[in-house]
């Protein structure tokens, strides 16, 4: 049982200067208090709630500054990729791909990233039940890739609401042996809370967090801006960067607990 | 308020002689009960449970057939794209592309469908709204494209489980002016239901589809199969090609009268 | 199977005045209709959203004014019970006892209503999955009393929210044999949706009676006020008196239809 | 913000010879552990699944018990009230009276339990959304009676399932001012689950409360059993009495970190 990870960064790849800005700034804080760092942002969003929203810088602009901040930094980077024919040349840049929730179950997709021979981080769908993350890993792994990370980000629960059950992470852990992590902004997310766009709760992401780490994770995901109120996406449910080092220090006292008493599933 | 249209066939196109079957026996039906027939059939699952599940023909043996289906019989042919690339190809053999539910916020395949000028039938993902599918609509409609289906199919309810709300029929028209579709085998569902594979409750579909066209829809989408339990995808829901001809005459008469009598809100 | 009876009435026992002049009023809709009612009309709203809220006329000043009804009118009461000690005293001037659904696992009232002999209408918890109302029932028929009706009015569905999941309708019938009724008004409330007291969607209620008589019930549940919006207890679902026949015409119509096609389940 | 206190105890009060060794048992493995013990168990279970299943002991023979646990060990008793004519005897007897989910909208209920001037703690009913509990709690403020705690139980999800959305225990502590207990036991019932009675996941117990606890509650409620697979209610959700120790000193430490670095919603 390793001590928690971070999987941190802005929604979007707003630009080289922000993301140096944010990479810089979230490395200092994670190596103060002796956490892991991924950096994670997306070159583009792919399924906004309206189509004149914002989109991002796009791939090709997007791989430079990613291999600049892993090569400057010496930190992972982590994006999401959205079709099979991204995986090869974004798996040139970043060390970890991610799969989208809404995308977890598209065969192709998790085949042609588990072939890049990097690290896959797949998201469990809003859709899905915890058990079911077993077929979706099972993808990958069968693709011939072990290097799977699975994230926990809530699951549908009425309409615009998703709900954060807990019991969902022992379970993933448990029937897929895969490191879990829990992400602690989507899971606030209202998805299309705001009619064109989706709303958040970010007054609850320490909550969940705690709870998540209490119950004993791999890692926690968390996006974080300057200037969420700002930000072209997920403003809503992002954590201010200046509120992030307390979050983070709190953290890693519930996991250090946490991992010294460690609680698994049967 | 145009007569009940039907969108059926089997899930997957089996072989080409099964489609010809099928697609003719279909027709018979709908030309004896006098309703419009729009032949389904899909050439890849692409997000089926597990990796080891067959997936379908594929692409490029498909097209002929869709297109043989399309001239010999004279009826049109809706499949479903998974990824933008492969809109304009098929857009060439079919009549109507269809978005999966999973894939229904997916901006660049909604664009690209938009852009063949071919009708979209987009499906309401299970996480989704009713009033969220305003957003999805409005994607397809800002590319330029008016020949917009939407199609309900269930939404999350705990887990493995979908609940069709049947308030969402009216909402959908209502928002977006867009005919709607009930897709009474998917609403019957049970995801991941199986472990390896989904469930389904074929026992439901006629009690579903009656309370949808009395409520008054523009069609309904129904899988079809000779023998379900044998069929490679989807056969727990799929009801049986013999049972069809009675569903279809049944459904003819309530749209009858839920034409004679409109239900809107205003 | 038996044409269409309705349960019908304003939601509280206003005043002997209110609810002699709607007893009258709806009976002459029915009558018109060629419909069988069932006048239902609380003394008591014992599970009001906030302390201060109306609660109603009482039991002592209610049971002459249901028996007055029944005797001038001729037509069948119901109203609902939240004590076992009030079953008997109520069930000598009324026909109908109804077990509110907060309160159907409540063992000893569903006990005390049995025992009256009276007829008894068991309502389905909003907690509650459609065969476990199987149990409910046979607590009833366990008791020595046959007379039961059982009725649906939505399920839990995220906060604030009901769906009404039609699937229920026929495995009700099937699991107990008893009769189904569905209620329309409270299938379309938004529990504690206006912070002090329950929201409603009044718009929705003949789409999910059009629904549910399509697929086949014994009986609709509609509670109609001559001026919802001034009314003190579930304005916002209750029908208004003149819009009335226009929505139980519909709903005849459907019924013909329905039971000349009956749907069951096997 | 005080330490952690418990609320435990076995479902059903089963005999006096169990009664006085469950709580020797618990105030023991409390004391070790420096935590504040409420004995709870219960003479009357009102809401079985089934009629025929057993019910407990009754008021009368109860009552003698819990006033000799209450003398002889010198801790709180806690029991559940299902009428408002039982609140005034089973005050006389135990510390706190406990309004079962199911009922805590029940105005007369709340009403007469607040009257007795005991502790009330009432539970979340399945059915409520967090925010929904200030009028349940107002309810018994706003009868004369300040000494409130609310309990956290799960809330329905799909069917036959209950989640815990840990976004309720900050909301509801912010939105009355009143104790937050968190039911660990309740929360992982799968109610009806077994057809004739309610099923369990008794392996959740721990992750819950860990995660509940880790966000801040005042206490935590837990019903404990020497043999649960024997007991005649609850069994599949109770914690063996020799699992309880170590569970009770993992929730202590958690409970320090998580005073030492309170969670308050603004």
């Amino acid at each position: 049982d390793r001590p928690l990870a971070l999987i941190a960064g802005p929604c979007q790849l707003e630009s080289r200067q922000h993301a140096l800005e944010m990479s810089r700034a979230l490395k200092e804080v994670c190596a103060r208090a002796g956490v892991g760092l991924v950096y994670k942002t997306s070159f583009d969003k792919a399924n906004r709630t309206s189509l004149g929203a914002q989109r991002g810088l796009g791939l090709a602009d997007s791989l430079p500054i990613f291999a600049e901040i892993r090569e400057s930094l010496g930190i992972p980077v982590l994006t999401d990729v959205h079709a099979p024919e991204q995986c090869a040349p974004v798996a040139e840049a970043v060390d970890v791909l991610q799969i989208p929730a809404f995308l977890c179950r598209q065969t192709d997709l998790l085949v042609a990233a588990a072939a890049t021979g990097a690290a896959v981080n797949v998201k469990k769908g809003q859709f899905l039940a915890p058990w079911d993350m077993k077929n979706v890993v099972d993808k990958i792994r069968g693709s011939g890739n072990d290097r799977i990370l699975q994230t926990e980000r809530g699951v549908s629960f009425g309409y615009n609401t998703l709900v954060s059950d807990m019991r969902a992470l022992p379970i993933m852990a448990r029937d897929s042996g895969v490191p879990v992590i829990f992400d602690a902004t989507h899971s606030v997310q209202q998805p299309g809370g705001q009619g064109g766009s989706s709303g958040g709760q970010r007054e609850f992401v320490e909550a969940l967090a705690r709870a998540a780490v209490a119950i004993g994770v791999a890692g926690v995901f968390v996006e974080v801006h300057q200037d969420p109120d700002k930000a072209p996406s997920d403003g809503p449910n992002m954590v201010p960067l200046k509120a992030f080092p307390a979050l983070l220090e709190t953290l890693v006292e519930f996991d250090r607990l946490a991992k010294a008493r460690p609680f698994r599933l049967a």
